[in-house]
C-alpha cells in the first residue's frame, strides 16, 4: 500500500485546510494511506478528507497517549517521543507532501529533504533563500492538491 | 478500532510461532488491528496469522527504511530510532500482548508494565523473580492465545 | 573518558541507594563519567556519589525540560522522548551497571543485554528465569560496589 | 552549567568551519558546556574550538555507537535514534546558535523555533520568507561570533 506523509500546521489559513482536505480525499481515491501527526489544523483536516472518501489515516503522535487526536485517525500510534517524531513522520511515506508554514511543519520539510530518497512537495507555506538569496533548491512546489499528486510521481500512468 | 500490540523474538521457537499466528488470526477475526515491530519470527507470525483473517497490521520497525519488513504488513512505520521504538510499540496498544523470550521481548514487556495502563499478557517466555525469590506482580500469564484474549478483557462479553 | 551507565528505580531500598552512592563515588574516583536517567532514588545517589568525587555526572532525561531533575548533574540532556529514552542511556555507556529492581529498570537491563557489545553487572534486583526455570544466561552478578567496577572489566590493571 | 547547543552542516563553508570554532572557543571561556551532532563540519569546529579552551563539548549523535564520532568530544552520547537526535539537541541547550545552512541545519532552527523557550540565533545560512514574501519572525540574526553570544543575554553582565 502506499503511504503518502502530509504534513501540516495546527494552526492553519482557510486555505491550507480548504488544500488538506482535498489531498486527504485524493490520497484516499488513489488508494493511499496518509500519515500525519493526528493533531489538529492540517493533521485533522487531511484525515477528514481522506476519511470521507474511505481512506485509511495513521496518526502519529508526539503524546504517549491519545489525548487530543483528530476523530478521524483509523490508526493511531501514540509514540511518546514528542517533536521527535516528526522524523517518523517523514520515514514513513513514499512523498512527503507539505501544506502551510509554521515551525513544526518546517522542521518536517527539512527532515524529508534531509532523508532526501523521495519526492518531497511543498503547498503554500514558507520560502526558502540560500545566502547567496537565491532559493534553495530542490524542494518542488505544487500549485493545487492535483498538482501535489501528480508531482510525486507516484501514480505515473494517470 | 481496537489496537492490540504483539511482541515476540526474531528467533523463536516454533510453539511461540505458532501462538503467535493463532493470536494474530483471532484478533484480526474480532476487528482489532495488530501492532508488531516488523520483522521476522513472532513478528511475522502474528502478521501473517492476522492477514491470513483479512486484518489490519502495523509493523513499527526499528530502521529508517523497509528493508527486512515482513511481507504481510498493512501499514509500516520506518521509526529510524533504532530500539527505542519498543517505547513506541508499547505505547500503540490497548493490550499488549508478550509470546516468548529475548532481550528485546523483555524490554517490551517491561516498558509495557511501566506504562501501566493497559493489560500485560504473557504466553509462554521468561519468569520474573524479585529479590526474595518470589514471582514479580502484575503481569497476567496466559496458557493458550484464546486465553491471552481473554485476559485482556477488551471483548468482555464474549 | 570512559562512561559508565548507572540505572536503578526511583523508589528504591536503602540499600540499593548505599550502593549507588558507592558506586558513583568510585567511578569518579577512577575518572570515568557517570551516565543516568538524571531524576531520583538510585539516578540521584549515583549522581551525588560522583559529585561527592568530583566526577562527571550526565543526567539524560524523559522530559524535554529540566523539571525533577537531580541537583548533581554536570551535564542535563533532557531528550524530550519519554521512556525511550531508557536506549539512549544504556547505548552511552562502556559498560552498563544495573542496581535494583524496577519495570523501568528491567527495561534498562534488557535494553543493555540487546545491545550486546558491553558488560552488563548486576547488584541486587531482579532475576529471570527461563522457560525451563533455569536462570537466563549472559547477566554478570556482583556481590558489591567494588565488584560491580571489577566485573566490568573497564580497569583490567586494578 | 550553562548549555549551549550549536548546529550547523557537515558539508560546511570556510567561513562557516572559522565561526564555529570562534563561537566553540568562547562559549569555553565563559564556562558554558557546548552540545553538538557530535560529526564533521560545523560540528568538529565547535568542538575543537571548545576543547582549545579547555571546555566541555558532548555529541549526542545519530548513530547507536561512536563511529564517525570527531576527537574533541568530552561527552558521547550514542543516541541510535537517527535524525530524532536533532530535537535532543535543540532541547539541551539553554540557548541554540545555527551556523550555516544545510537540510538537516535547518530543521534543528525549526524544532529550536517550535521549542520556544531560549533564544535561537543563526550566523549565515538560510533565509526564511512567509507567504507574503516577508522574512519570518522570530530567529535572531548574529553578525559575529561575539555578536551571537551577546543576544543569547546569557552572559548580560558582559
Amino acid at each position: 500500500m502506499i503511504q503518502v506523509s502530509v504534513c501540516g500546521p495546527r494552526d492553519c489559513t482557510g486555505e491550507d485546510e480548504s488544500n488538506a482536505r482535498e489531498i486527504g480525499r485524493l490520497l484516499a481515491e488513489r488508494g493511499a494511506a496518509v500519515i500525519c501527526g493526528g493533531y489538529t489544523g492540517v493533521m485533522a483536516a487531511v484525515a477528514a478528507g481522506a476519511r470521507s472518501a474511505g481512506g485509511t489515516v495513521v496518526g502519529i503522535l508526539s503524546r504517549a497517549d491519545r489525548e487530543h487526536a483528530n476523530p478521524d485517525l483509523s490508526i493511531v500510534i501514540p509514540t511518546g517521543i514528542g517533536e521527535a517524531r516528526n522524523s517518523v513522520i517523514v520515514n514513513s511515506g513514499d512523498a512527503v507532501i507539505v501544506i502551510g508554514g509554521s515551525w513544526g511543519t518546517l522542521s518536517e520539510l527539512a527532515l524529508a529533504m534531509r532523508r532526501g530518497r523521495v519526492p518531497v512537495v511543498q503547498l503554500g507555506g514558507w520560502r526558502l533563500l540560500d545566502h547567496d538569496g537565491r532559493p534553495v533548491a530542490g524542494i518542488r512546489h505544487a500549485s493545487s492538491p492535483e498538482d501535489a499528486l501528480a508531482i510525486t510521481r507516484l501514480w505515473p500512468d494517470r
